[in-house]
């Protein structure tokens, strides 16, 4: 297969779909609609809304049927960037090359906008017609799925751990705990939720879910290795970030050998859990070889 | 009937399920939710939980049936006040006589733990049962609608306009908009809501609808004239805030006197649309009167 324009495609139908689902900036509210859209076309890579719909083909179903949920979860992630950039939280002035929201409109509409897109995201996926599509069972299967990834459960509390933990030194267990929650449980949500809307059986939806499960980790400690080897230009926001917050990461916990070993080994178990299918899952493959191997 | 125990009664009955609907506090996220939690048990009126109880009530419907979006109806209202608060926003340090959230937890972990509490009430109310005992129709009419009252339709954009236009002078048409959104929006969707799950007929929906937008902005004035005339004591919080902040309110666009009389025109126009129900919507009638007269 070829990868790179099978993510082209994909990037093109998600940014399509998103365009259409975003209201035009006018009246009263104008100003706070382009808030929402400046962070949500700042150029992001699409990876969630990528992992759904390729998700959704693994096990033999239509990557388009996911995109309402697909682009939820890209506002969800868009959102949690929004507030992780605060000056209260990460304090980033730098986002994909741009300013961050807070930086252009200001903190207040920065904490608004993200919260808008949050509820956005629910009010897109409660709407859909996917419940006469496939079941309702399903469908509150995703929609809670996907809450729960975000919530306390998920990605706001691993993100409130990471906060709390800032500065003091973490063991191998919290560092792995505060990886999981912020960036796995999404990414994992991400790829489970297609399945799931694809049509798969049990066994393929929990064989989909080891492989968000590694993946989701794997990413993240990806993230942690670009900040120190990775170009800044490349990235679009400043290199060795991580280290100035005094961020408990993988390198910094395990050092950067370990880590590395520790991408690549996560990356198989994900690719190796999915056996059972066919060339439907090269997709997912081919993005396990991606995260090993990317520069942003 | 006895107003006064039918609120202690529902109150009651929230908090309980509140309560149930919240984690331990415990582990590396006990912190965090200990931070949702302090503002969801801070002392709350319960308004819009209870609006969606007696809206399914005065259908003929069961108000115990819409707890669980009754409690997501409390979370999103308690999360929009958490991020209102913020120094970012409104700077406030004193909510219900009790220092606010970012004040007791910092400011990162007040953003997320709004960002919880929304996404939470949005994974209680996906994971009812209610498809089953409505329909999934109706299921997901309540879910499209609470969610484009709480988001950049509905309260999320009030509240951006709001703070866009703090400090310059809006016409009647826009202190009409900002409150219509700001805090209308929920109030309105939080007993349609209700009207709904309680297999209200489309006329009898429609009415409670009238009724919802009519009080939603009745509360709002109600809240601007407490501002000004209101006891900081008995408020739990700093009156005089809103000239302080150049915010613009009902009594600075249209005068004390007019707005008292705008307040008590609203209120009937809600009471009034009740017409085609009997005692069934005694509470909603009994709740236009509250807002008449309360003094927090």
């Amino acid at each position: 297969m070829d990868f790179k324009s099978y993510l082209t495609q994909k990037k093109e139908l998600i940014d399509d779909a998103l365009k259409d689902l975003m209201p035009e900036p006018e009246g009263a509210t104008g100003e706070f609609i382009r808030a929402m859209g400046y962070s949500l076309f700042a150029g992001g890579k699409r990876l969630r809304p990528i992992l759904c719909m390729a998700g959704a083909e693994a096990v033999g179903g239509e990557g388009t049927d996911t995109l309402p949920f697909a682009c939820a979860l890209e506002m969800i992630h868009t959102y949690s960037l929004i507030h992780d950039d605060l000056p209260a939280m990460d304090n980033d002035d730098m986002r994909r090359g741009k300013p961050t929201c807070h930086k252009v409109f200001g903190e207040a509409l920065a904490v608004l906008a993200g919260d808008g897109l949050l509820t956005e995201a629910f009010n897109i996926m409660s709407g859909t017609d996917l419940p006469r599509k496939i079941s309702m069972e399903r469908f509150q299967e995703v929609l809670t799925l996907i809450a729960s990834a975000a919530g306390h459960r998920g990605m706001v509390g691993g993100q409130a751990v990471d906060i709390m933990m800032e500065g003091t030194d973490v063991d191998a267990i919290m560092v792995d705990f505060i990886h999981r929650h912020k960036t796995g449980a999404l990414i994992s949500a991400s790829v489970t939720s297609g399945a799931i809307i694809g049509g798969g059986s049990i066994q393929e939806v929990e064989a989909i879910t080891i492989y968000g499960n590694n993946l989701g980790l794997a990413f993240q400690i990806s993230d942690d290795i670009l900040d120190i080897e990775g170009d800044s230009r490349e990235m679009g926001k400043q290199a060795g970030g991580d280290a100035q917050k005094r961020k408990n990461t993988y390198p910094s916990v395990h050092g950067m050998e370990r880590s590395k070993k520790a991408l690549t080994d996560l990356v198989h178990a994900a690719v190796g859990s999915l056996s059972q299918f066919g060339g439907s899952a090269d997709p997912l493959r081919e993005i396990g070889g991606y995260i090993i191997k990317r520069k942003r």
